[in-house]
């Protein structure tokens, strides 16, 4: 017998009755705002070209490194899900989903991928072994039409923007066509120079070459390879952008003198640095981008801590991003300092600091962000971007640090069927926290209301200078 | 006067009348399942001799360090409670409990120990000084009758199968006199090898000499010892035991070659190693353990992170397991990743991971077991092992794991008596985590029932391959 | 349109209607007990010389880096506030603090602030820019009168005991004259020795010289150093003094031999140390203080884990305490195990542990201080001083330590007119949290009651033996 699937409208908010009143209240005033979505990876051509999506699986399975690392957690082949180029039947591997779907209980996934089945595709019976047809058929069909195109999607969905994030050496193509289109849908890019700064990214070497090619600056010199990250960024800018991302190892910065990077720039371009310089390599690099931010204004984002491609063998046979990243301890308080000792009092300067270790929450980034005006703190990310994730992230920061120096919510994700899930889980927690702050009487009622207006909208345009 | 002692129905279920409603009915359901309790410190001797146990201090007080840690931390000597072979007066010893009994409030020793009062031996009044007395004798007197022998109360307690924790050094008589007598309680035993595993075990040396004699291998070379733990894990497993387990300081594991394994054992087997080679050397135990168990299909349990016997003074005059371990900060991502390197990928292969550093829950532990397929994640341990430490559990991992990486809970007690306050203990807060759950609309009712079944008992049925 | 300000009186309280009704009852037993202030930083010359206050901005903006390391981090400059000295109208800062009152929201300040406000000033107007002149008035014109002095609030406020904090080099001449007048109010001073005990302080050398003078000691050698502490921890004891007070980076403790130490001495006295000198001096002073403190019986407090001074650049400009002091990463089961190996198991020694890393309330905290008998744990610290962080701190060591291995409340403030704000929220998360538990059936409401009494007067004063 299948089991029926119906979103409950008070779901997430605080269970207590007169508190669940106040957060009911809290969010009938902000569900309904645009969504700011200033931070994620999703693919501009798919706004450029607006081509339908493909199948159920191709859409909502393959890309959510979410979803098969816990199918993989269980013993199932990512081969028989057709990940990493093999090749599966879409409809067999939906049905392994489906089969599975009970593994997600409890976590972030179901809840956004029941908002997908109910909210977008109107499917009203749960997703088990007995209804994975149904599923896959109901979603591949709808797929199909002009309603679920990308672009009536983002304009149902009420984005008002989307940052999508590139490469230095990326043309940006997708982004100059929607820009130069009629659609008058805002995708803009983020500047995330990984592959250019981090010695250890693949294809370093070449992709040092490809960056003198586009630039036209030699990168085999300190000075040239610094000329080519500005004129990259003024592109990147011109073209839309408004931001910049970082994902490090570790949150290191470095303060080193122009001979000094000079020399190590030449030991890691040539393949000569070891693990240490490398670090310091990216340490620096941070320091030298948040130069250049406080020049051109693009905010600047911090991603640090996450150990990527655990898995090896994994890696060798599948690639990156096949969930294999895990969170590590990370420092920021010594890390930040060679930056901040340089920066940490220019007002001007917009630095927002990420985390996947918790701990560093109420310990060192709130006191951080609640002193230094150059920083900010970004919400909960991936891992914790879930109901207790995000609770824990206000729990644990806004003693400290208030509610003004965060910056609303990201959704940080390359599901674009789920981002309206993710905005509307961020804001029923933000509203069940701020109902329990004035069910407590720690914060009045007329103020609940103007923070909640902040925390679903306003902070993240703000931040990101939208 | 005294006061009277009564457990409450509704203990340790949320106080919102709503959410409590449905944490009861969940409960109910589960309440009476059988225990498993797959790792734990009894003493087999107690069932294959089914003897009556002693009085209520040697019983209930002077094993269990829980107690007598907290009696110690407010200034009473252990030699007052008859701890480490100190001649006490055993109603003296209880005394000091008694009139100490308040230290325990909101302790879960205090609702382990009401439990076994009130629900073994009927007692309705509140353990103090001035019911001292009468608990010491109500308790010694009891025991002395049959229905107090240690199968009476397996029987009672509806214990399907308990496992203890031997070493490869142990005869494991005890077992095999069970195993031979017409009872058929299931009592069986785990590898715990750090005796010949770990170079600062006290008398390592001699313990590679008895374990030659045991197996008959010659424990002096690398093959021969190797050889000897396969004989040895081969017997065990004959004997009944289903897993092995691992009480490193750490979780360090390596992967050394032949030959450098080869050299390492040469210099710890003869006490020439450094304090870096002593933690290599374990660390190379754990990937061989890992090895030896992809063979023989023994589960592999690793509970790192204690600092063993901080307390030198304590150590030298009373030895091991005086409450005087604490826990360490405790890395998992790079510790494990030499011998993920190897077996990450083995579905087959199953290692469950303990901790006693909460902070790598959300961060380490629930991603890793949220991927390898051959991870599982263990209940909140030891200090941990109590109604907020295991709420701490479920919320920081169930995001990332889900339910159906974990196992089920785990006494880990040399208290037999409590073993069935300890699982309800763990049944009720699951049941009352499942059910906000519930009431936030995040999991649906039916769903809840099956999960509830799953962490009382069957995840612990299938994890441990009972 | 102004709004109102009117302090709940469940603030705080959990907001479930049973639960809060558990709490409304405890507090009322406790609300009026007196304070006992064991650590703090207010003035003494207030209470010595009974002068009026200066006008809000000096007493209540102006020494309150709380307040302005918020308002710096929003990017206003504290030159704008007065702070460092900086000539600034008191009127116009006053302004800025109105204006930005929103930035507070949800934090601690802005709880002690409007109960200051409320309680101390009876103005029942929010705070903000439309209001600020009427603050500024009426807060300044009170301050000018007889009931506004420091000895009457002292007496209004119901303080039994407060606690000052000085460096040896002080000549506590406004204790000696509060002991000498005729008013019996009780301030008492802790023996904070940092500046001539930290080589890394600032004038260190100089510090050195000036305590050889003060005490006639030859504190150019170890033994005349060591004697010259003894001397003035005796001269703090006479004049009240009950407790020492240790302000370092790390909790690293050392135990070194006499010659060793009298090498190093030589090293840091000379300016020749190194970074780990310095850090090793003040490990093995740690030790040398806990084992005068065996001999005088003052009570040894640790606060490690602050990155003081953090804002390089602010700090040249402005001078310590300017609110960029950062929490870090603080290990204690390794750095304490040097003092603990020598003093560990001494009854008689008292020594409260204070962390910025709650990751170690559970992890180690609570575990040292539920085994060792002269440790015990003060509360929730200086960021964590707050409503979410003192659950926090109860959630996690209670379970392992009790309640019994804590000490009470420390308001730990130069900012006096909030302490009965800070220590009211201390009183009602306390009952909050008791309450929790008696809901859940996991304490007896008899015993909530007892311990109610000792979280909010008992303890403290017993563990500060005062």
């Amino acid at each position: 017998m299948t089991k029926p699937l119906k979103l409950h409208e008070d779901r997430l908010f605080p269970s207590q009755p007169k508190v669940r009143d106040i957060a009911r209240a809290l969010y009938a005033e902000i569900a309904d705002l645009p969504i700011i979505s200033p931070h994620g990876h999703t693919d501009p051509s798919w706004f450029a070209r607006n081509e339908p999506f493909g199948n159920a699986t191709e859409l909502l399975l393959q890309p959510d490194h979410y979803l098969f690392r816990m199918l993989y957690s269980q013993g199932i082949a990512l081969e028989d899900l057709g990940i990493g180029g093999h090749d599966a039947d879409p409809r067999a591997a939906w049905r392994i989903l489906a089969e599975n779907y009970h593994l997600f209980r409890a976590t972030p996934s179901r809840i956004w991928l029941d908002w997908v089945f109910s909210e977008v595709f109107g499917i009203d019976v749960r997703l088990d072994g007995e209804t994975a047809d149904f599923y896959y058929d109901t979603i591949t069909d709808a797929l199909q039409t002009d309603a679920y195109r990308p672009r009536t999607l983002f304009e149902r969905y009420g984005i008002e923007v989307l940052a999508t994030t590139e490469s230095p050496l990326d043309t940006l193509e997708h982004h100059l066509d929607i820009n130069e289109s009629d659609w008058d849908g805002r995708v803009i890019t983020a500047y995330r120079p990984d592959p250019v700064v981090d010695p250890d990214f693949e294809g370093f070497a070449n992709n040092l070459k490809k960056f003198s090619e586009l630039t036209g600056e030699d990168t085999a010199t300190w000075a040239g390879y610094l000329a080519a990250h500005r004129k990259r960024r003024a592109f990147f800018k011109e073209v839309g952008a408004t931001s910049t991302d970082h994902g490090h190892p570790t949150a290191a910065t470095a303060n080193l003198t122009f001979s000094e990077a000079e020399k190590l720039f030449d030991k890691v371009r040539n393949g000569a640095g070891s693990a240490e310089d490398a670090e310091l390599f990216r340490a620096q690099m941070l320091t030298e981008m948040a130069a250049m931010s406080l020049d051109d204004g693009l905010v600047m984002q911090i991603h640090p801590g996450s150990f990527r491609n655990h898995n090896r063998q994994l890696f060798e046979r599948f690639g990156r991003d096949k969930g294999a990243d895990i969170p590590m301890r990370t420092d920021y308080v010594h890390a930040l300092q060679p930056l901040l000792d340089r920066f940490g009092n220019e007002a001007d300067l917009s630095i927002i600091l990420f985390t996947l270790d918790e701990s560093s929450y109420a310990r060192e980034l709130a006191p951080l962000a609640g002193h230094y005006p150059c920083l900010k703190l970004g919400p909960a990310w991936w891992f914790h971007d879930s109901p207790e994730g995000m609770r824990r992230f206000r729990s644990m920061t806004t003693e400290t640090a208030g509610f003004y120096n965060t910056v609303g919510f990201n959704d940080d994700t390359r599901a674009f069927l789920s981002i309206p899930a993710r905005h509307d889980v961020a804001r029923r927690i933000d509203c069940g926290f701020l109902a329990q702050l004035v069910a407590e009487h720690r914060l009045e009622e007329d103020e609940a209301f103007e923070v909640a207006r902040e925390l679903a909208y306003g902070l993240a345009k703000k931040a990101y200078r939208l």
